[in-house]
């Protein structure tokens, strides 16, 4: 029995990503501990529960500890089954559904795979369109797009702005444009606002890093190159900053943030209204 | 006092994500009322949580109705001043926690916005560069990229495989590239394997969509033409579908089926291992 490791199930009807989601979210709170992950998506009949039961239950006498169980599972039936197992059954609907019954005094439509489901065919349409919205208006192409954006990124090469133009599209239903503030831009022009962007300031936000992190992130793309050279990264970075600051550019220094950090922040921070949850 | 509308809160010390997931988890099975949400992350202090349970109490009074709010505090301190509130309140920490150090028998670290932050850089490296590599490998440019992907989808134009590719590489860390299927490969080869995706058979991966569905996706982009008409659809759909019957491809019908359930279907039915978590 080896208590430094722990068998953890992702268990739901549909696609088990919000299960992943609040599993990783809890267990990113204990650190000493390894976990040995393992998802089941679309468990929606009981033949399957009773299949994952016995998994559960061979995976507890094979460890000697009860793995722990996310699941996000709607149907009670299938539910009540997978209580059953050896593992220790932590699900959403088991503990809020009946809390939220009774203060919203209706039923609950216990229809399995309900979220992350096509039910709104339109915010699906809006959640596409913004991803190529995105991917039309990166890197500076597309600037004639740049009246349907709600923001414009803008930041040296490799400071994040496409990842997070496509999460602003993907999660948020944002439609985001960037633009890549070149060498020419921040040094030839002597900080000039680049004319592509002058109608649109009011959109625009910045995303800086420290030069240590972008010269890493060049690195891997062109190694030892001028592009890559820490001197290069800090000239584009101090710039850039003085730039923003210059234009009253509202940015963000993004050396520390996973992409959702950086998506949140900027939606948080420019007000904009998401098109889909 | 209008019973079929609630407020929703979602809170966070972080970016509010896995809150709002499991808000609209759980608000999903409940058709009849009408929600107006409002997310509040970054919630890291008690002085912005009190300012909170200020704003949560006003919409209390202002509607007669107890909010709704979905929260996800590590800090004790935090999630105890919003409890506090006239909302009901739903704490993923709150609520599994406990449970979970007991099983665990270790005490959490109660480290704020831990999850969704650049804690794991090598984890946030994949994921940058699995987008990354969506990106060049994306509608069969990059075909000799393909000896680094881990599936190949392949289907008609609009099939969905754009997006579905970019969630692999952001949620998985998959590396995925796309192949369109044109009307020559399908019609004028009859059916010949294209000779880029010869080497790569194992990788391939099918997306299919029904015709009704592909008119209208493809109406939005080009209306009238002959690339959107019904007739069109159907014959490059059909085409599509001989082949991957042909070639023994597996291939998922996308038709009712959001970005999430194809990618979760792909990763499941591929068996590949995601990178990150």
């Amino acid at each position: 029995m080896d208590i430094s490791r722990r068998s953890v199930f992702f268990v739901s009807d549909s696609t088990a990503i919000t299960a992943e989601t609040l599993g990783h979210c809890l267990l990113a709170q204990f650190d000493h501990i390894k976990y040995d992950p393992i998802t089941f998506p679309f468990i929606d009949t009981v033949e399957k529960a009773e299949k994952l039961v016995h998994q559960i239950n061979i995976e507890a006498a094979n460890t000697g500890l009860a793995p722990i169980v996310f699941s996000t599972l709607v149907s009670k039936e299938i539910r009540d089954k997978v209580k059953k197992s050896r593992g220790i059954f932590l699900d959403l609907f088991d503990t809020y559904l009946e809390t939220l019954e009774r203060e919203l005094s209706v039923p609950s439509s216990h229809i399995v795979g309900r979220y992350h489901s096509l039910s709104d065919v339109n915010s699906y349409d809006v959640r596409i369109d913004a991803i190529n919205y995105a991917l039309g208006a990166d890197d500076g192409t597309g600037t004639k797009e740049y009246d349907r954006a709600d923001v414009i990124l803008i930041g040296v090469s490799r400071a994040g702005k496409t990842p997070t133009c496509l999460y602003l599209g993907m999660q948020f239903g944002i439609y985001a444009a960037n633009y890549p503030l070149t060498e020419e831009d921040l040094l030839g022009r002597r900080g000039e606002m680049p004319a592509v962007l002058l109608p649109f300031r009011p959109k625009l936000y910045g995303l800086t890093i420290n030069p240590e992190r972008l010269q890493k992130i060049r690195s891997q793309r062109r190694p030892n190159s001028r592009y890559a050279s820490f001197s290069q990264c800090r000239l584009e970075v101090e710039a850039a900053e003085a730039f923003f600051e210059k234009w009253s550019i509202p940015y963000l220094n993004v050396t520390t943030m996973s992409v959702e950090e950086i998506a949140s922040k900027v939606l948080h921070e420019t007000n904009l209204g998401r098109r889909v949850w």
